[in-house]
């Protein structure tokens, strides 16, 4: 057996501990596996005393995880802080500056500083992994960057955010409304007390951001990515466009286009019988489709201490059996600078009205539509015991632009009883 | 940019023309991801002249694919020629007696000769992938020895042969038999004209024997699969399996209980709405279970040029990348052998029984499971024309020998018209 992988970790809330967990119990497995066996020799966190529910008396204990990173005894930093900035960044910037790989679960940092880190660590010859920081235990950054590495790229589609997906799919079960389902999943567990970052988007967005880097060879830019949350999901939309044989999901979608790389993560109406349609709770599912493999979809658990876990041990392996490799699949220096559009490419989208129940009222907003150049698919007008009726509208393929332009005329109409939606139809 | 990959490839059927469409097409991209030029020197096939859709006059060629795996300026061979023996198992073992690395889709060599072939490859210092063996594009293999590599696994399912699961769906789909469905898969081309390998699960088999070995750290054994074709499925079983909420699919298991080790590769009922039972067509997947990730399900195109070229380019960029790691895992001499007992686990069935319709004839089939200690979760008798009455059971839990000894005594009853069909209900 050759010389132990020398780990440290820094970071001890459920995920750190769950990688204590997972080299204690399968250290036997894991060194058959990796060639050698992978030591944890240090340990950080911001109290020594909590019970993690793993023994932690065997580690070397660090107050300041710089200093951990620096430790001479150390081969590799699992950095499981978080945080875009502050210790986490320090942490790994030191641990790279020494030569030691890190391993990391943070999408905020990667997201935001993974360009930097990644020329740190090809300087330093070292390795900077971040499986953890996608999809949870799904192996979906080796796959793009390893698996599926013959390929051009051609899309990729998410859903990555187990709390949105919940918060989703238990308005459509229960017909509660927004509020209430994410008054309930934060009782749980499910949802932050502030849940502004997973509700808002800013989470999956940012594991969005990191798969199409790795996936179009561009360097990682978070604020390349349109972002729209699911907090105006109504419960009339999700029950409408159930109705139509759709589910409504926060989708995450990158591709190519003629102008350059759309990115974007907004709830997207999919046809209810497909693979992402299908996904209930907080599975996550992510679909790569490639110019020779087709159309690849993997889906499991986005979240939690196991799932996470187990990517990054599973990256630690990697590491152990000698995989030094560019963070993001090419060397740093040759990833492109993003030339996005905002603009998606043209789609058919779901459209819902409030109008006044008058004569005349459906035909002007036909008429504005019309006017604009968006045709119109299915049109269907619900029962209404009030003087306000709903109108449903799927437009065939237009133009966002020229959608909001003729949004924004049908607003202004006296007729028009509250702001239109327009959720997005996407192909899958 | 570092020295060139040197390759070569042995077979230039519709896999192999595949691998050298993607090298050209793709040349750049994978040479970026792979820090170095994958580039292919030279190949070889039976028939020179034959039109293949590539143009190879820049390549040297060899009538002998032996002397291709001998040559000095090569680095890694392709072994895409087919056959568990003959040239095929002679080129790998030349390319590894010579130091070279190999990359196969030959899973009929790999589940016959696996452990041979990985114990010269690590004698030689060279890597020996298989990617493209199982489930066509899906990079399966890649994340049970690497992404999931911390995992202790629990349980490996999957749906990998696209005739199979094409003749299932199609008899569902059109209400036509299982003679009727395959003669238009085999006009179709999605069908060999000698089907056996196919419809026999034997290809599929060998798959599993493959994934069983890097899943559970065995030596590779086909011998040890349990394998049961779909030759037997009829399609009242189809239909009636639909009614009651189910779907037929050719599915290999793989888990371990009390005794040792399970593999099987046999028609299952399963849950028509989990993702095993969605899945439609010449589609794989493959569903794994670890102790700390939880439950993975991928799926994907598990055949066709594009995906398997796909999966082999993607092992061919790992060994350019400098990865060589055990074929199996783990090293070869640390396998285990297998210590597989061919009883699976206690299952649920579903039963399928002609009865002459007479008084009492439920009741003595209902005794002689009683007796056997199987109990009956539902049943069925549907409505019938004449004097066979079709009479469908779905059990509880029953240990398999039990139930096989108590179906032997009601066949051999005089109201049984016809042989009892018993098809196993596994939970996904």
């Amino acid at each position: 057996m050759n010389n132990p992988l020398r780990v440290a970790i820094a970071g001890l809330g459920t995920v750190g501990a769950g990688v204590i967990r997972v080299i204690q119990e399968n250290g036997g497995l894991i060194a058959a596996r990796a060639g050698r066996p992978v030591e944890i020799v240090a340990i950080s966190a911001r109290s020594r005393g909590r019970d993690r529910g793993v023994d932690i008396s065997a580690y070397d204990w660090e107050d300041d995880p710089v200093a951990l990173a620096r430790r001479d005894d150390v081969d590799l930093v699992i950095e499981v802080i978080g945080g875009e900035d502050g210790p986490a960044k320090a942490t790994a910037l030191t641990a790279l500056g020494s030569g030691k790989h890190v391993v990391t679960a943070n999408k905020a940092m990667m997201a935001r500083h993974g360009q930097m880190l990644a020329e740190k660590a090809e300087a330093a010859g070292a390795a900077l992994r971040f499986e953890a920081a996608v999809a949870g235990g799904i192996p979906i950054v080796k796959a793009l960057t390893e698996g599926l590495a013959g390929n051009r790229i051609r899309r990729v589609m998410g859903v990555m955010n187990g709390t949105c997906n919940y918060i989703l799919t238990q308005m459509e079960a229960t017909g509660a409304s927004y509020e209430t389902v994410l008054a309930e999943a934060q009782r749980l567990g499910y949802a932050e007390a502030d849940p502004s970052f997973d509700v808002g988007g800013i989470d999956a967005a940012q594991k969005l951001a990191l798969l199409v880097s790795i996936a179009f060879g561009t360097r990682v830019d978070f604020d390349a990515v349109a972002i729209e949350g699911i907090e105006r999901v109504s419960l009339a939309d999700i029950e409408q466009a159930a109705d139509m044989g759709y589910r409504i999901k926060l989708l995450g979608v990158a591709q190519a286009n003629a102008d350059g790389l759309e990115a974007r993560m907004q709830p997207c109406l999919v046809p209810a019988h497909s693979p992402i349609g299908q996904l209930e709770g907080v599975t996550n599912l992510v679909l790569v489709e490639g110019d020779f493999v087709g159309q690849i979809v993997c889906q499991g658990p986005g979240a939690g201490a196991g799932a996470t876990a187990s990517a990054i041990v599973g990256d630690v392996i990697d590491v152990a059996r000698g995989l030094v490799m560019p963070a993001f699949g090419q060397p740093a220096g040759a990833l492109a600078a993003a030339n996005r559009t905002a603009e998606g490419l043209p789609a058919a989208y779901y459209l819902r009205f409030s109008l006044t129940d008058a004569p005349g009222v459906l035909a002007r907003v036909a008429a504005a539509l019309g006017e604009a150049g968006i045709s119109i698919n299915r049109m269907r007008q619900y029962e209404h015991a009030d003087a306000e009726a709903p109108v449903l509208i799927v437009t065939h393929r237009a133009e966002r632009a020229a959608l909001d332009g003729a949004l924004a005329r049908i607003a202004a109409l006296d007729v028009c009883r509250a702001a239109p939606v327009a959720i997005r139809i996407e192909d899958v």
